[in-house]
C-alpha cells in the first residue's frame, strides 16, 4: 500500500499547488499549464504523477485539455479579472503594482526614489504656463472638440522631424497619438495578440509590462537582461521554444537597469526576429535623455517589424497625457479604429496643442540639455552616496534617471522597501521588475528624486534593522 | 446518387458560409459557432448536415470542438484584430465606424447632422478660456505630474454632489475618473468579461458599443428598443437563453432613439437582472440634458449591480478627455489597477482642474439651462423641416440632441447617406445602430448641427435621386 499512498499524496499536493496558483491568479483563465515534463521537473516528481494530477483537475472542470496543445485554466466561476492580484493581495504587497500604487497616490510628504518620473519642478514650467495662456486664445475647436482620430497633425509633424534627425524617415500616416505611452502599448497588444499567445519581456524589465500583459491573458516569458541588452542566446532559444508573437523592450537606457544595447546585439536580435516573424515593441520613452544616440531597433529596422512607442511624460509633462505609436501604416490604420472603439479618440487636442507649442518653442533644446547635465551630476552624486552604504550600481548608465543597484550580501530589497516606507520613503525593490523573481538583492533608484539626506538616512536605518 | 450529391452540396454550402463569416470577421477568433440546432434552423437544413459541415471544418483546423460547449473559431493564421472590418471594408462602408470615421476626421467644410456632439461654439468657451488662464497659475504638480490613480478629488467631490441631487449617495471610493466615457466602458468590459461571454445591447443602440465589444471578443445579443425602453419580454427571454454577463444601455435620452425608459420597465428590468445576476452599465452621458430627471437605473439600484458611466464631452468640452465610472467600491478598486496597467493613470490633471473650475463656477447651471432651451427650439424646428420632406420622428424626445427619424417608404438610409456625403453632409444611417441590420429606413439626426438649409437641401436631392 505504501507506494500507492505516496503516489496519491504527491498527486494531491500537485493538485493543491495548481489550485493555489489559480486562486492567487498566478494562473489566470485561459493560461496554459506547464508541460507535463516541465512541471514534473519543477516539482521533482515523475511525469505520470503530473498526468494524474492534470487528469483529475480536468475531471473537476478546473482545467481543460485542448487537443495537441496541453491543458488550460477554465473560467468556471472565476471572479473578475484583477491584474493587481498576481500574488496574494496585502497592503504594501511587493508585486508589479507596488511602485505605481505607492508613488502615484503619494502625498507631498513622501520621498520617491522608487518612482519613474522627474520632480515637477524639473519640468519646463515657464514654457507650459506660457503655452496655457496661449491656449486660452486658441480656436474653440481645440478647446471643445474631440480632435482627429490620429491626433494633432502639428504635433505629429514635429515628432516626424525628431525621427528624421535620428534617421527614421516616416510619413504622418505611420504615427498615431495616444493617451499615454502605456496606452500605446496596450493598443498594440490588443491589435496583435490573441489570448494565450506568448510575449517576451526583459528580466529584469519594466514592471508595468507584466501588469499590462496580464490584462491581455497572454503567457509571459522573461529574457535575462545583460549589460549589452537581452541575453541573445536566451532570446533565440525562446523564439524556438515558445514561438512568441511580440517582444517588448527598451533598447537604450533600459528600465530598470540603465543598460544600452550593443550594435551586435541589436543586429542579431533583429535577424532572429525576422527569421521567426516576431514583432518588437521598442518603448523609447527616454530617447531624449542620451548624451548621443545609441543603436535603436526602430532606426535599424525602419519601422517594419519594430514598433516605436514614446511619450512626453518624462520630458515635458505627464499631466498632458500624450504618447504615440510609430509603425507600419497598415498597422496604424488598425490601431486608429481600435482607439476609436475603446477610447473614442486619442489625446486631448488642448494637450497636444500645448505640447506642440512647447516642443516648437526655442527653449525645448535648452531644456533637454539642462536636464541631461543635471541628471549626470545627480547620477554621480547618488552613486557615490549609495556606495558609501555598500549599495553598488550594476552598471553606470549613459543617461536617464535610473540606477540599478545591488544591496550588500544577504539583504532583501523587499524588506528594505517595506521598512523605508515607514520612514516615508518609497523604493522600487528588484523583484517587482523580475518575472522570475530573481532580483531580490536589487533596487532601482531615480537619481532625480534623491536630493538631501532623507533617502540615504532611511536606507541606513532599514539596512541596519534587517541585518 | 442524387440525394447523396445534394447532401454533399448543402454541406459544402454551409462550410462556405462559415468560411465567409470568418473571413469577413462576422465570426472572430474564439467566437462560438451557432448551436447545431440553431444553425440548422437558420439555414433550413437538417441538423446532420450541420454536424457534417462542422466536423469537416474542424478537420481542416478552421474551427475546434470544446468538450460539452460547442465549436469555436480557431486563431490559425488569423491576421491582426481589425474591429472596423465587421463587414467587408470599403471606402465609406456603412458599418459601426461610419459615423465616427467621417465625423471625427471631417474638415471644417462638412455639415455633420450625423455626429454625436454639439458644435464647439455651443460650449462654454468663455468659462474654458478663463479656466485655462487660471490653470496657467496653478501648482507645478497639476501641470507636470501624472495625478492620483482615481483622478482629481476636487472633481470627484463635485460629481458626488451632482449625484446626491439625483438621489445617489456614493463615496469618493465609488468613483473613478477615466480618459473618456468610452474608456470607462472599456475598462469595465475588461474587468468583468471573459472572451466568449455574452453581452446585451439595445437594437437600435449606440454604434460604438458594437465596435467596443468586438474588441473584447464577446458575443453580442440585441434587445429591441421601444418607446418605453428595452422590450422587457425580449430582455427576459435573452437572460434565460444566453445567460449574459452584462447589459449596456442608456435609460434616458437613449442613443439613437431619444426614448426614455418608463418606471415600470426600469423596475422590471432591475428585478430580472437581479434574478440572473446580470450587471448593467448605464451610459448616462446625456444626464444633464433632460428638463427633469426620468427614472435612472443607477438611482433605483443605488450603484449595486448598476454601473454608471458619464463624461463632460457633451456639456463642457470633449477636448478635455474626461469620463467617469461610478460603481461598487470593490469594483472601482479593480478598475483602478486596470487603468494603471493599461494607461498608467486616468485623465489629465490639467484637464480635471479645468473641468472642476468650470463646473464649480457660477455659470455652469446657466450654461446647461441655455443648452436645454436652445436644443428644444432646434428640435422643434428640425422636426418640422424634416416632416416637410416626409421624414418623420419615431418619437419626440424629452431632451438631448437626437431625433430618430423614419424615411419615406422604400428609401434606404445607407443610400441616402452615401449620396449626402457627396454633398458634404455626414449622416448617421440607421443600420450602423442595429446589430440585426433592421433599421435601414431610419436616420439619426443631431438637431444642433442642422442650422441653415444645407442639410435639408442635401436630403432633398439625395431622396429625389434614389427614388
Amino acid at each position: 500500500m505504501k507506494p500507492h499512498r505516496r503516489i496519491g499524496t504527491r498527486t494531491e499536493e500537485l493538485m493543491d499547488a495548481i489550485r493555489t496558483r489559480i486562486a492567487s491568479r498566478a494562473l489566470a483563465t485561459g493560461d496554459r499549464l506547464p508541460s507535463v515534463r516541465a512541471f514534473a521537473e519543477t516539482m521533482g516528481v515523475s511525469p505520470s504523477t503530473v498526468v494524474e494530477a492534470y487528469d483529475r483537475l480536468a475531471a473537476e472542470g478546473v482545467i481543460r485539455a485542448r487537443r495537441g496543445s496541453g491543458f488550460y485554466v477554465t473560467g468556471a466561476n472565476m471572479p473578475p479579472l484583477s491584474v493587481g492580484e498576481i500574488g496574494p493581495r496585502r497592503d504594501r504587497a511587493v508585486d508589479p503594482f507596488w511602485v505605481s500604487r505607492q508613488s502615484l497616490d503619494a502625498d507631498g510628504t513622501m520621498a520617491m526614489p522608487g518612482c519613474g518620473w522627474l520632480p515637477a519642478e524639473w519640468m519646463p514650467n515657464a514654457a507650459l504656463r506660457r503655452g496655457l495662456r496661449e491656449l486660452a486664445r486658441s480656436d474653440s475647436s481645440i478647446l471643445c472638440d474631440y480632435g482627429s482620430t490620429r491626433g494633432s497633425l502639428k504635433l505629429r509633424r514635429l515628432l516626424l522631424g525628431l525621427f528624421a534627425d535620428e534617421g527614421i524617415e516616416a510619413g504622418a500616416n505611420q504615427l498615431l497619438l495616444t493617451g499615454s505611452g502605456t496606452q500605446a502599448i496596450d493598443l498594440i497588444c490588443r491589435y496583435l495578440l490573441h489570448p494565450g499567445d506568448t510575449v517576451l519581456i526583459d528580466d529584469p524589465g519594466y514592471f508595468n509590462f507584466q501588469a499590462l500583459l496580464r490584462a491581455h491573458r497572454v503567457e509571459i516569458v522573461g529574457i535575462p537582461h545583460m549589460r549589452s541588452g537581452p541575453d541573445i542566446a536566451a532570446f533565440e532559444a525562446a523564439l524556438h521554444a515558445y514561438r512568441p508573437r511580440l517582444y517588448i523592450t527598451n533598447s537604450a537606457l533600459h528600465n530598470p537597469t540603465g543598460a544600452t544595447m550593443s550594435p551586435q546585439t541589436a543586429h542579431r536580435l533583429l535577424s532572429a526576429a525576422a527569421a521567426h516573424d516576431l514583432v518588437i515593441v521598442e518603448d523609447d520613452i527616454l530617447v531624449e535623455f542620451e548624451p548621443s544616440p545609441s543603436p535603436r531597433l526602430a532606426v535599424l529596422d525602419g519601422l517594419d517589424r519594430v514598433i516605436r512607442i514614446g511619450s512626453f511624460s518624462k520630458t515635458l509633462s505627464a499631466s498632458a497625457r500624450c504618447g504615440y505609436v510609430a509603425a507600419r501604416a497598415d498597422w496604424i490604420d488598425g490601431l486608429v479604429d481600435l482607439q476609436v472603439a475603446t477610447s473614442f479618440g486619442g489625446p486631448s487636442p488642448m494637450a497636444t496643442e500645448l505640447l506642440a507649442d512647447v516642443l516648437a518653442g526655442g527653449s525645448y533644446r535648452k531644456h533637454i540639455g539642462e536636464l541631461r547635465q543635471r541628471l549626470a551630476r545627480s547620477r554621480d552624486q547618488a552613486a557615490q552616496r549609495l556606495a558609501s552604504l555598500g549599495i553598488v550600481p550594476w552598471t553606470m548608465p549613459r543617461g536617464g534617471f535610473y540606477l540599478w543597484c545591488r544591496l550588500p550580501d544577504g539583504l532583501d530589497s523587499a524588506d528594505i522597501a517595506r521598512r523605508c516606507m515607514d520612514e516615508g520613503v518609497i523604493l522600487a525593490p528588484g523583484n517587482v521588475f523580475s518575472i522570475s523573481q530573481s532580483a531580490a538583492p536589487f533596487l532601482r533608484f531615480n537619481v532625480a528624486q534623491m536630493e538631501g539626506d532623507r533617502v540615504y538616512e532611511a536606507l541606513r536605518i532599514a539596512m541596519a534593522a534587517t541585518r
